[in-house]
């Protein structure tokens, strides 16, 4: 009846091309915000207040049941909801964290709701599209909780899923439409038995969800602090074509969405830390406001990736000026060089004979034609006026790579 | 007497071309805030406070009202004022929904006025040319709430009408100056019968208003975000020419003018939130407090479209000048060959003669010229020219069309 | 002794060019601010504070007296400004606008002080050279209000004259330096008999006349959008010059300068809204809070403007970028074709001669140019990199003008 | 003992280029601000908090003791800090003003602060380097006023000095590193004896030293908007090259500079009008509301420069993009013209005989070269080349100098 | 036992290349932000709230005492923990300065976090990778204050390092994972004896600690500005290059990151000054308000040289415009100059001969050539053609280096 929950194979993703690679360049958006809009397009279906509907394309529920307390530990994967329910009420004096994988079935949707007597428009919530982090509270001391947790893809996309938690005075609920997640890590350390978790009461659970999200922001960061130094590398390199542009632009949109993402989780603290001592005890705050320090580092280091994007984007453009004027330095050195040439070599092709046909001689026309020393002396006076330029273009420090 | 309700036709819009289609273009606008100027220009005829005038152009009123509560529905379209009043003063156990559609009676709208007690400067809101979304308090508890319809029309315009509500204890009094709008869903959700509109007060229904106007915001959203991709693909496959440019700007002006709309729409809902719960009772409030949510992501989303349409403007001036170099990458590789060559070829175009007018023969006048060999060793250091530039050029990468 | 009111004659401002029309080129001003300028030097001139100074250049006074109640009116040009002063206080049970125009007599400006009990530095703010907008509470309940009065005028500056209003139990002082103003429209209201003003306290023409200057920005706004969309049309049709971006630049300091403007009225306007309602009774503060409405709404527009006016000056670099453009491929496009020509026909020019000196014969030379077809296939292989190089540029679409 | 206050030479300063003049160009200082660089390498020297130090190269102090009331004045300079003290202890009933300039003296200087109970912290404000504007309040109902009163060189450059005000029940010391200051105004006026210091508190004589240092931020303001009409004649007659650019980015820099100024004064103010009403009395109030006024003018002028300037770089920019069009124009119209031409006569020279070596004639081998007209159609054809390429450059604009 | 406090020998660090040169280039870092990087990655590792963890390559721990009175003093190394806490312990009547250096030993951590009563996440922030300056208050009375000190490294880093202070009754304990510090300066004043801190009560000694802190930000400044004033010259003396560029938005990145780095700082300092008179009494808070001004201080300048960057990059970027335009400059007037003469020359090498193969003679066909001063015409000809179009260049200023 009961799956072992010792054998919770999480499938690991498969293997896929590192994000800083350009070989995932074909399906790689572009600079126009297609998540906004695919949410723009989600939101204008018209959901009816109140009214529960599950997103279409989400996952059948998976229902799992974490029981503890200072002592106890029990962890399984119910496939029945009365079970759950069963072995819950049984447990009154357990804690519990009720976590609840894929939303698609509503009726079980509903049963929740009225079991654990959540408002539906907090419902709607959850299974909703897209709902920025908040908090809310209900039933006077209830903490209705969202986050959003991220992931940076090998396209380059900040994909974000959402994590909705209900507190209950012994219980934990958790919904995501994801079988696997970030929250792995509070799992083993309750697992492990050492944690805090399992000496505090439910909310200092609620405050370790939370917290596992915001530092899963961090690789998010540092994956796009990656890519930015791999982009700034290949302008220096040389190798900056409009790919790069369209990179940079990218990789800024990102953090643009990064911003909106993180901003509302700090909101989101504050209101907790601003709520009163009896909805949250004076000591869990103390832990949020650990957590308000790292959505603070969170947004400090967004705005550092911003500025350094807005600096990529100087050093693209100015790269490309230098290349026009690299450009117009080859032009102009071998034009300046090659065509006061061509009309010396010119002039001595004209057609200014020194005998007229009526046999007189006309020794003002080109004299040096009939010099001896005429034709080296020109070769050497073609050389001196190479030299001069060159030495000119030299001097102008045009021949040097460098400028 | 009564026209049928189930009758009530609404002629569906004619068919238009797509906004992504580049068919439209003649009629665009620029990048100039026509709407604005328009606003401006109406705003200064100079109304007197407190007198009320009609605005010239808009339609003649046609009068619905829909009567209901928890069991009862009645939806009629009345063609006289008197009548309609007839029937909502003996029906006060109801709970009823005026909607008068059309402004143009002067006559009609000063009886409506004093029948309902509304606030002379208000119902000048009401009739005036522009007024941004904004919640007023009147008569201690009553709500004078003014909403605005987005469209976003095949010329990229983004269409705003104006929806005015007033609240009554058991009534709801809605204008516009449209006969066809975006309320239908509320209408029809009314009649299903299933709704919590028919359960809860009339607030609710003020609610299911202001909420349905702001979901069709999203719609406009999306058109413009898929408006955009088309733009950055135009420029992506080459194919951007100053129109785009001048379309992207149109966008900005529509987004601009989008979160001019959004905005106060936002502060309304914020000063609802603060309102007293003598005024508006808790439970309402959170049905509020989710419209608010979704003003903040309406924000959101033209903020993000806003970065996106930044982010073309730059794509697009980096591409007007990556076609600049390309230019003249073209003329410097074929000037670089030529240039030097036709010096080359005109050196032995020279009049220098091997034989002077006297018969002798000067030997340092370019003997190639009377060397069997002369010529080919001349075409060889020609190409050798050429191959030697290709490959310099080809080494700065100026051959291959990706830079 | 005293002028007939009907026959105030108020002379109708010479014709001028009209704003859009470039023909006011010759005086227009520059991008510096030279108002501010203005503006900073006068106030350098370091004015003693609690000492009156008329400012140099200011018109002689003309004092104006309407006087009224529900049914009385009276309107009077005095002369004297004794005269004036018995009938006011003659009248107690009236209420007066005593409407000073023109600042040049220090004595009366003095006399007007103390009969009316104004704060010296006040005083000192109505004959100063510049003013923000504001309110001050004086005397514990009234109210000495400051509004700037803007025109657009013909060399597209934005003009803008002082209003400076004193409140009293029944009588409201106004000043400004102008003979001709924007108050027409309310002393016109009031004559006619039906306004409001007649039934309502002497707040309520403070309101009207605050009023009355906040809908005057409305046809500044307008003018500056008819003239924004004339430069744009400018620039589409090819007709821009260097003295567009002059005129945009210029443009856009007159909006900033507008928001200078109306900002400090909304804060003003704001205040006077905080301000207790033993001060400002609440049904006057409802006319002051349509007000506010007016100038949040000129604020958006100013930004609404701002925002086209910088898509401009985009519009404006991408056409100078795009003309460069232009010129860049007329040159590429004939030297690339000419210069491979040239080379070619310069080959045949070169002097390797079949019959050396010595009579032998060298096939070897140029065997083309001794045969029969040599000359009509050079031609052909002229014509041949003509075509190739036009079919180039063309599928480049460099030979179309759109791009 | 005491020189004669009536003997107080104020020496006037050097005659000094007009800042308009580029004549002070060698002198100029770059866009990097060195004052900003400077102050921190003197803040980082590490003054131990409380302990007074002199700042190197500080004046020696000079003693200056201005005592009045209604009806007494006496204005003396004393070489003997003793003397001084010994004539304020004994007129306890006048007040007085105390002002020390020059710091060059640390005993003289912990004499003060003992002698009149300043606080060690604010002393050494006095004698720092650099001090914002700023207020504080000490012994309970005393005020310690820092102003920063500017200059502007002729070299652009914003000079800055300190003044320091300490309050005191019947005195104000003020300090400053300077022997000539902005502060004769005020000395004159209480010497007139007619001015409102002479009847106010001493708190009104802070208030006018307060005010005296705001008016001299308006011919600063002055002297920067005329520079920056200098700027914008001498981008519009053409003149404008890289020294050009320079000065604007140095202008902006002084206006940035001006504003880090003018923002503290306008705090400090602000909290001086918050303070207690037992500290500052309404009626002083009323003053210093003033002086909000005129620090938020100021403020206000500023921005008003920066757009200015803003606008002087796009001009520039935009100006050096035209001058590189011009000569972009010039370049190809010449070219376009000679090339092609170059070609034909090339063709012409071509060495395609008609008569072989063997005698035979090929008379496709440019027969036009033997025909009598030949030569003239020629010339003909070469001038109709050219008439055509000057009609299409002249339809483009390209001739006429405006674009 | 104990070593020689007197013996503390702080090695010097290692002489290094001046800020301001070149030599360093080759480490020089880029644009992006590594340091923001490294920190998300660091951040990523996941600590587990309330587990204390040491960072990796933290530095073995060095114990120093500084125990002092009114009178007594005393300073000591301790190597063993137990025996400094014997000291601290049997002095009660003494102040104590605990200064641990060096983290590696999370035994000794987690008893000195028992023994002093520090809550585990705060110990936890002091032995993290990286937080922003904060102050918290514990224990009702206790402060724990988080400092970040910076330093300028050759390689135009900004380095920064953290202090973490906590306080108690009688002592102060601080935490730095770094053995030589910025604090130097206050153990000195300790030791001489004559400093207030031995004076005042402990919180002094936190405030001195904070102090010296803030004070290292101005060389740090004062660094960064040198090193803007060098790139000014490089760019005005004509030798930047596109490492110009990346210095100035290296130099751009470490401004904004000192702004990170500052700004938390005044906050910190801000919220010190709004707790409780008897958490930190008003003649400390009186010290703390002139770290307030530092911090305000350290800010302003930062954006000024904020500002100066900026206009650095706008200097970079006209100076590269200006050399393309020389660029351009170069290559027209030698084009337009020698084009045109080719053709005149390639004119005359036309093969129009005067005498048929069938020996009639054209005279039309170039005449010139025949006629004994044709040669030299045509060379004045060509000497009139380059006069006169160096007398165009010149009249447009194209000749004169300056534009």
């Amino acid at each position: 009846m009961l799956s072992d929950p010792n054998n919770l194979t999480v499938t690991p993703p498969p293997a896929e091309p590192a994000p800083g690679s350009f070989a995932a360049d074909q399906a790689l958006g572009g600079v126009s915000d297609r998540d906004a809009t695919r949410q723009a397009r989600a939101q204008s279906v018209g959901q009816r207040p109140g009214t529960l509907t599950v997103r279409e394309g989400s996952l059948p529920p998976r229902l799992f049941l974490i029981s503890y307390d200072d002592t106890f530990f029990q962890e399984t994967e119910y496939t029945s909801y009365d079970e759950l329910l069963d072995f819950f009420r049984a447990h009154p004096e357990l804690r519990h964290w009720i976590d609840v994988r894929g939303y698609n079935d509503l009726a079980l949707m509903e049963r929740l709701m009225q079991d654990f007597n959540l408002h539906p428009l907090q419902m709607e919530d959850v299974l909703g599209d897209y709902q920025r982090a908040k908090v809310e509270l209900f039933d006077d001391n209830r903490l209705f909780l969202v986050s959003r947790m991220t992931d940076f893809t090998p396209l380059l996309e900040i994909d974000d899923d959402q994590l909705s938690i209900f507190t209950g005075p012994n219980y934990v609920i958790s919904f995501q439409d994801d079988y696997d997640d970030c929250l792995d890590s509070v799992r083993s350390r309750i697992r492990s038995g050492f944690s805090k978790i399992k000496q505090k009461p439910v909310l200092y659970l609620a405050y370790a969800l939370t917290d596992v999200v915001l530092d899963h922001y961090y690789p998010t960061m540092a994956a796009i602090g990656d890519y930015i130094e791999t982009l700034e590398e290949r302008i220096f390199n040389g190798r900056s074509d409009r790919r790069v542009l369209n990179r940079i632009l990218h990789i800024k949109k990102d953090i643009v969405r990064f911003r909106r993402l993180v901003y509302p989780e700090r909101e989101k603290i504050a209101e907790i830390l601003r709520m009163h001592d009896e909805v949250i005890p004076e000591d869990i705050k103390l832990y949020f406001k650990d957590c308000y320090d790292h959505a603070i580092q969170a947004m400090d280091l967004a705005e550092s990736y911003r500025e350094s994007v807005s600096s990529l984007v100087d050093l693209y453009l100015s790269d490309q000026s230098n290349r026009m004027n690299e450009v117009m330095k080859v032009l102009t050195i071998i034009s300046s060089i090659f065509i006061p040439l061509s009309f010396v070599v010119g002039l001595y092709g004209m057609n200014f004979q020194r005998e007229a046909p009526d046999g007189t001689i006309n020794h003002l026309n080109m004299p040096e034609l009939y010099e001896p020393w005429g034709y080296p002396a020109l070769l050497a006076l073609l050389a001196l006026i190479v030299t001069g330029q060159l030495i000119y273009f030299y001097r102008k420090g045009w021949l040097t790579n460098g400028r």
